[in-house]
C-alpha cells in the first residue's frame, strides 16, 4: 500500500476517528496526531455529568490514550502540541510543542483538520473573574470541579439556556447550588418552538432553577466575597460560579489563514467527503459545516456522533476511499432533569422561515400503555409540509421514550417520508414498551385525518390572533367539568362536554365559524367531524389544545 | 350523509377501533357491534401481567365500555351476542343472545369481520384436566387467576415458549411458581435465530425456570393432588397449573361459511383496503391475513397494533373511504424477565428460506454511554442481502434500549433502507441516551466495511462446518488473555492479543487461511484489516464473535 504520510490536527472524537479508521484502510501510512491539551479522544459529552459525581471519577471520562492508539492503530499521538499554521504549497504544518515551547515542521502527504469548536465568551465586564468559567474542554471541567470542591459556592449562573446550559444547570443543582438561567431569547433551547420550550421553563422552575429569560446578562461582579450577574432588566442574580454556555464557534483560524474555503454557516467548508477547497486536505467534526438535509442548506452540527462519523469518512478518504456523509437531520437530545427534551428537522419556526406552510400536530401519550405499571406522560409536536404532506420535524419531551420516538422520526425524516406515511410504521408493541396505538403512529393518523379533509387546524396563535380582533366565532370547550376546574379555560370559550354534543347540537349555530378545542386535539377532532357531519359550514380545532395554549386563560367556573 | 347501516361481528381490538372511526367518517350511519364476550375493548394484552399482579386491578384491563360507545360515538354494542352465520346474499347476519338463548337476524348494508383469533388447543390426553388454560381472553385470565387465588399452585408449566408463553412464565414466577416451559421446537421465540434465543434460554434458567426444548408434551396427569406433564424423552414436568400455548388460529369460521376467500396463512384474505371478495364485507386484526412487506407474501400479523391499524380502515372504508394498510415487517417484542427481546424483519433462517444470500453483522454495545451510570449490554443482529444491500432483519436483545433499536430498524426496512445507510441516520445522542455511535449506527459501519471489501464473515455455523470437514486453516483469537479465561475458546484456536499482531505477524503464513476471532467481531476486523494490507491471501473474520458460538469451546489455559 501507499507509504503515504497523515498528519491529523486535533484528537478528542473526530481526529481520533479518522486516525484509527485511517489505519484500517491503510497498514502502511506513517499517521500522526497533534492534539493541543493534555488529552486524546475523551468523553466531551459526559464532562457536565462528572461535576454533579453523576460519573464519579475522571477517569471514566478518558476513553482511551496516546499509547493504546500506538499498540493497537500505530498511530503517533503528540498531546499539547499545537499546529500553527499550514503551508499548502509545501505540503508542511508548522507545531508548537506546548511543554517545550519549540516550533517544528511537519510535512503531509494527507491532512486531516479536526480542531473542534470553542466556547464564545462575550466581551463582559467582569467575565475575568476567578469564579466565571465555560464548559467546553475537559481543563475547563478540572478547574470548575476544583472551584467547586474548594469554594462550595451556594449560588450558580448558567448565562445560555443551550444543550450545554440545561446540563449545567441541573448538574450544578444536584451538586447543590442554587441556579440561575438567563438566556437572552425569550426561551431556552431556542431550536425547539415556543410552547414546548415553555414545558422545559416549567420544569426547570419545578425543580428549583431560577429562569429569566429576554434577559441580557450587562456584567458580571464580585461584591462581599459573593457573585452577581447584572441584566439588562436590572436585576442581580447571585452568581457565585458563573458558566458561560452562549455558544461556540468553530475553531477555523487556522484553516482560514490557510486559505482554505469557510462556508457561510461559519465551519470549513467540505463536500460529502469532507474534502476541503484543497485536494490534500480533509476536515471533520466541530471544526466544519455540515449539510441539512431537510433544508439542503449547511449548517453546523456540533455533535459528538456527528464528528465521529465525519472524522470516520475523512480518514478513510485520506486514504483514497471515497465515504460520503449524506447530512444531517439536526437530531438532539438533552437531558433536562426528569425530562428529555429532543428534536429532529425543523421546528415550526424554522418551517415558517423557510418559505414553508407547516400543518401541526400534537400527540399526548403514555410512553407505554396505561394499564402497565410507570406509564409517564410523553408529547410529540410533528411538522409536515402541507401540500407535499412531507414529514419536516419533531419536538418530542417527556420522562421516558423520547429517545425512541425522535430516533424513529429523524429515520423518518431521513427517508423523505409523508407525515400520514408514519401510520404505516409497524412498531414494536408490548404493554411494557409502547401502546397499541403508538404515539407516533397517533401522529401519522392525525396527518392522514387532516389531509382526507376530516379536520382544519386552527394554531394557538391563529386564535389568538383571532380573539385579538374580534372575529365573529364561536369557540366549544368539550373536555369534562373536572378538567376545566383544573387546568382553567380560554377566555370566551362555551363549555359543551364532547359526550353531550350530539345533544346539545340545536344549541349551535351551523352558519357561524366553530371553534372547538380539548385537551390536546382527539376529542376536539371528534366533535369537529360531528358538527361537519351535521351541516355546519365553518368548524375548526385548535390543535394542541389547551395544553399548547399559552396565552391567557380563566378559571372555571368564573 | 348515507343512512347506510354497519354491523360489526367482534368489539376488541379492531372491531372497536372500526366502530369508532365509522362514526367519525359517517355521523348518520347506524352502528352496531356484536361481541360474543362480556366485554369489549380491553387490554388483551395486558392479560399475562395481570396473573403476577403487575396491573394490580382487574378494572384496568377494561379500556372502554359499550356505554362510552354509545354516548361518544352513538355505537350499539350488543355483548354476549354471538354471530352465527352470515347471509350475502340478503346482507343478514343470524345472531345468538348467549344470555336469552334466542337467535335473530340483523340486516347490514356494510360488515367488518373482526372475530379475532382462538387458542390452539392441542388434543393431547389430560388436556381437558381443571388445571389446564388457555391465556388468550380475559374470560380465561379470570379462570387462571382464580384458580392461582384458591390453589395456590407450587409449580407451573408453560407448553409453548412463544410470546404468550414467555410472559405466561415470567408472571407466573413472579406470582412464587416454580416455572417450566416444554418447547417442541429446538428453541423458545421461534421468529428468533437460534444463537439469539439462546440467550432468552439462559435468562429464562438464570430467572429459575427450567426449558425444555426440542420436547414434544404427550400428556397431562394428576396424580397425588399434583399436575404432572409427560414429555417425549420420558420427562415428567411438575405443573400444578399448566399453561397451553402452543399457538393461535384466527377466527375464520363464520367467514369460510359464507364462501368468503380464506388466504394461504390461513387468515380471510383481504386486500389493502380490508376488503374481502364480497364488496359488502370487509375483516380486519387477528381474523385476517396481512401483508409482509419483505417477503411480498401474505402472513399472519396477531399484534394489537396491527388489529388497530387494520380496525381503523376497515371502519372507515366501510363507510367509503380508501384507507390503505400498507403491510406490516413483522415487529415484535416480548419482556422476558430482565430482557427485553425483539425482531422486525426476517432472521438469517428465514432470509435463507426466502432464498437470499444474507449478511449477518453483530454488535455488541451499551444502551448508551459507557461512561455515563447504568449502561446495559446490548445486542444486535442484522441481516441483510448481500448482492443488493437492503436491509432484511433485525433481532435486537438488552435490558434496556432494545424497543428504541428495533423500532429504529423496522422505520428503516419499510422504508427499504440499504444495510450501510444506516450509517447515514442522525439519531439523538446525549450520553443518558446513547453512544456517540449508536449500535445502530455501528451496524451500518460493518455493512459498510463488508461491501467496501473490507471484511469477509464467516458464520459460526460455518466455521463449524469447517472444522468437522478437517479444512486446513488457522483460527486466531485475538481476544485478551482474561477473557479467554473468562470465556473459553473455540477449540484450535491460536491466541493472538489484538494488540500483539503487527509484532508478531511473522508467526503467520500468508498463504493459508486464516479466520480471525474475537468478542463479537470488532477487533477480529482491525487484525482483518491488518493482515489483508500485509499480504495476507485469505483472511476471513468470525460474525458474532465468541459471543454468538453456540458449539463447544475449551477452557483457556487448558
Amino acid at each position: 500500500m501507499d507509504k503515504v504520510k497523515l498528519v491529523i490536527v486535533g484528537g478528542v472524537a473526530a481526529g481520533a476517528s479518522a486516525a484509527a479508521k485511517a489505519r484500517r484502510c491503510n497498514e502502511d501510512a506513517e499517521i500522526i496526531m497533534f492534539e493541543k491539551g493534555h488529552d486524546i479522544s475523551y468523553a466531551t459529552c459526559g464532562l457536565p455529568y462528572y461535576l454533579s459525581g453523576t460519573i464519579p471519577k475522571r477517569d471514566r471520562l478518558l476513553i482511551t490514550d496516546g499509547r493504546f492508539f500506538k499498540q493497537r492503530f500505530n498511530v503517533d499521538v503528540m498531546t499539547r502540541h499545537e499546529v500553527l499554521a499550514i503551508d499548502r504549497e509545501a505540503q508542511k504544518v508548522t507545531v508548537k510543542n506546548l511543554t517545550t515551547g519549540d516550533n517544528r515542521e511537519e510535512p503531509y502527504d494527507k491532512l486531516v483538520l479536526a480542531m473542534g469548536a470553542s466556547a464564545i465568551v462575550p466581551p463582559l465586564p467582569g467575565v475575568e473573574l476567578p469564579f466565571v468559567f465555560t464548559l467546553k474542554t475537559l481543563e475547563d471541567t478540572d478547574r470548575i470541579f476544583t472551584y467547586l470542591r474548594d469554594k462550595n459556592p451556594e449560588t450558580a449562573a448558567v448565562v445560555g439556556g443551550g444543550l450545554i446550559g440545561m446540563e449545567a444547570a441541573e448538574n450544578l443543582a444536584q451538586k447543590g447550588c442554587k441556579v440561575s438561567v438567563v438566556e437572552f431569547m425569550p426561551q431556552v433551547l431556542t431550536f425547539l418552538d415556543r410552547e414546548i420550550a415553555e414545558l422545559v421553563h416549567q420544569h426547570l422552575k419545578y425543580k428549583g432553577v431560577n429562569v429569566y429569560v429576554s434577559e441580557k446578562v450587562t456584567g458580571i461582579e464580585e461584591r462581599d466575597g459573593r457573585g452577581w450577574i447584572k441584566t439588562d432588566k436590572g436585576r442581580e442574580v447571585p452568581a457565585d460560579l458563573v458558566i458561560m454556555s452562549v455558544g461556540i464557534k468553530p475553531n477555523t483560524k487556522l484553516a482560514r489563514d490557510a486559505g482554505l474555503h469557510i462556508g457561510p454557516s461559519g465551519g470549513i467548508a467540505v463536500d460529502e467527503f469532507m474534502q476541503t477547497n484543497d485536494s490534500n486536505i480533509l476536515a471533520a467534526g466541530d471544526c466544519v459545516e455540515s449539510m441539512n438535509i431537510v433544508t439542503g442548506k449547511p449548517t453546523l452540527i456540533p455533535m459528538g456522533s456527528a464528528a465521529n462519523k465525519e472524522g470516520r469518512a475523512a480518514g478513510a478518504n485520506a486514504m483514497g476511499r471515497q465515504i460520503a456523509v449524506k447530512g444531517f437531520t439536526g437530531t438532539v437530545i438533552v437531558k433536562v432533569f426528569d425530562l428529555a427534551v429532543a428534536k429532529t428537522g425543523l421546528s415550526e419556526r424554522e418551517a415558517v422561515s423557510e418559505g414553508l406552510s407547516p400543518l401541526v400536530t400534537y400527540v399526548l401519550s403514555g410512553d407505554h400503555a396505561g394499564y402497565y405499571p410507570d406509564a409517564k406522560e410523553l408529547r410529540i409536536k410533528t411538522v409536515a409540509d402541507k401540500s407535499t404532506k412531507r414529514l419536516l420535524g419533531a419536538q418530542v419531551i417527556g420522562a421516558k421514550g423520547v429517545d425512541k420516538r425522535i430516533d424513529v422520526m429523524a429515520t423518518a425524516i431521513y427517508n423523505r417520508m409523508a407525515l400520514d406515511d408514519l401510520l404505516q410504521l409497524d412498531l414494536a408493541y408490548a404493554p411494557p414498551y409502547s401502546s397499541a396505538r403508538d404515539p407516533v403512529i397517533v401522529a401519522g393518523a392525525i396527518g392522514q385525518n387532516y389531509y382526507a379533509g376530516d379536520w382544519i387546524p386552527v394554531t394557538p396563535a391563529e386564535l389568538h390572533q383571532k380573539m385579538e380582533k374580534g372575529d365573529n366565532f364561536v369557540l366549544i370547550d368539550v373536555r369534562t367539568p373536572r378538567e376545566l376546574k383544573k387546568r382553567g379555560i380560554i377566555p370566551g370559550a362555551v363549555h359543551i362536554p364532547i359526550d353531550d354534543l350530539r345533544d346539545r347540537i340545536s344549541e349551535l349555530d351551523p352558519e357561524k365559524e366553530t371553534i372547538l378545542c380539548c385537551g390536546v386535539g382527539l376529542r376536539a377532532y371528534v366533535g369537529n367531524r360531528l358538527l361537519v357531519m351535521k351541516g355546519f359550514k365553518d368548524v375548526k380545532t385548535l390543535t394542541g389544545g389547551i395544553n399548547s395554549w399559552t396565552y391567557p386563560k380563566e378559571r372555571y367556573p368564573i
